[in-house]
């Protein structure tokens, strides 16, 4: 199973995200068998990214000098060849954050992104409701996946209750997971951290996607069978990691 | 209950805090029934400020450049209408936080300050002694309310064993609550957190924030009962703010 | 025991540190019966570092101006006589923050350094290979540890599975600790929040490292028998901290 190459490869994987989940993100991708690092001074990503395995890009508490910094990690992601998730938190809450990750689709070479249906829809220039860094899941979400997938020539990722994965005009759905997910701060953030780490172990990109997302959303309903609310969820979550699909 | 209009309302809660405690902000706030957003890039605070519903001003981890970001976005709830909830966390540790809040207090209108006995004095210059960000409960904190509600002329929490709202020179009490809470950093700022999303639902300022000072310590009662220390009791605390007052 | 002795100063210690591990080192402090400080605004770490009995400088996420911002908190630090903790995180990483560390270990008096092999061996000059934060722990982390203490002039500890304390061309060893300390982001770093704590009730440095290593690695075995999982060992080693060794 992809888990047990992850473990056997334990990548490491360059974070350059939002200061609200790093220690969530760490703490999942360690549990899952891979081996963080966040670093974001401009004078050293490019090291770091240059000796990592993926390459995580986090807009989340975004500040005016991370952009050219986390461009300056990505160009060494994408000279090594190593692959690039961009996650657009709340990509559609203020004209700065979508300026930032226009600029960062079209500097680099991303291999996934993703994000709910209102950071995609603004990734795409298509209207939708946003309510601060959630957005209301009304619209087509496949609708919008598969045009921001065209539109941005890439895999893209739709998360909410059910995922959707597109790609070059296809995609494919699936529904596990737990409500307690939306409870919990970063839930999202630490999926786009696991489906960089099963980027490093498999070349067929969707596949890796498909198997990250279902993998997490299994571990959610098993940790959602384990827990009396969200706090004891997130921590269920992490025991869950280290699992079987 | 008020629990169950902000559950309704799911408030947009904008938050410019410090780092350390962030994560715990966000998902209490989540637990609770509200929805979280992190911000503090100059560009874009007034932007996110002026789509939500509450505005949380914490400077446990200030940075110079921060005070006039949360000015900006302090101008633009006040501009919105949107109360914002001050967390002086420290005032007392140095002149640097000192001259923070009192710009923060003289250029804004805030709804409520909120801070134990040591880091209100500091900002209604009465002599206190202080440890770090935590103060040594001595002195009479009601009249350190009362004095830093008249000085500020706003609504004051002090908190401690024994919680006092002051606003106009009245003041009520409320004492529940668990020793466990001063285990756990960042507890007194997801309270102020709190406080700012029951603010969004009730006009009637002192009664959503006695509420919300009620609730939380009751939702600690029951924590405590449920952990063996304070990492099983933060856990806990998280789990419990779904629940009823 | 020591633990009394710390429970009765809670010591305050001043941390600037990485943002992946702020609010797990600061609970653990907590839990342990210290106060930490978090601060790291160039205008108040002197100030702030004048009133701590302990400072800990961490460089996991460090910025380029954060050195410049350590040295100043470092030089109060040995003005009033504090003790100071340095953790080298991922020092072998990077040539900025191989120079960072460098920078700080000649500008300042550090009465401990504490890190994995890789990292005391790029303080210490030894070729050793290195992935991210993280090190392989081949090489004689022994010799790694006198090598380093030598050349620092200072007490280094270098953690593994089993933990070696050098000073003075001596060392001591501890094998205490569970697996699952490596799969919680900021394990270390909170070893040596407590390192800090302990030396500021404790004269005879060897002792003071000595005790809140093994203190905290059986703190960890006993959270391991509670667990099922990383999350739930995080959590449970919480909740031993305040137990006694």
């Amino acid at each position: 199973m992809m888990e047990e190459r992850v473990r056997g490869k334990r990548p490491l994987v360059h974070h350059i995200t939002n200061e609200v989940v790093m220690n969530f993100s760490a703490n999942g991708l360690l549990a899952f068998g891979g081996s963080p690092v966040m670093a974001k001074e401009r004078e050293e990503v490019a090291d770091i990214a240059g000796a990592a395995d993926a390459l995580v890009l986090n807009i989340g508490t975004l500040r005016s000098s991370d952009v050219e910094t986390m461009i300056a990690a990505g160009k060494a992601a994408n000279e090594k060849g190593i692959p690039i998730l961009l996650d657009p938190v709340g990509a559609g809450a203020s004209t700065f954050r979508k300026n930032a990750v226009r600029k960062i689709t079209e500097e680099l070479d991303v291999a996934v992104v993703k994000g709910n249906a209102g950071e995609i829809a603004a990734l795409a220039d298509i209207p939708l409701k946003v309510k601060g860094v959630d957005s209301e899941e009304s619209g087509d979400s496949t609708d919008i996946a598969l045009r921001a997938s065209e539109k941005l020539n890439t895999c893209v990722v739709v998360t909410g209750a059910t995922d959707i994965v597109a790609e070059n005009g296809n995609y494919t759905t699936s529904s596990y997971g737990s409500p307690l997910l939306t409870q919990v701060t970063g839930s999202g953030c630490l999926l786009g951290t696991l489906i960089a780490a099963c980027l490093t172990v498999e070349d067929e990109k969707e596949k890796a996607v498909l198997f990250a997302v279902e993998f997490y959303n299994k571990a959610a309903e098993r940790a959602e069978a384990n827990s009396h609310g969200p706090g004891s969820f997130a921590v269920s979550l992490l025991d869950e990691l280290g699992g079987d699909v």
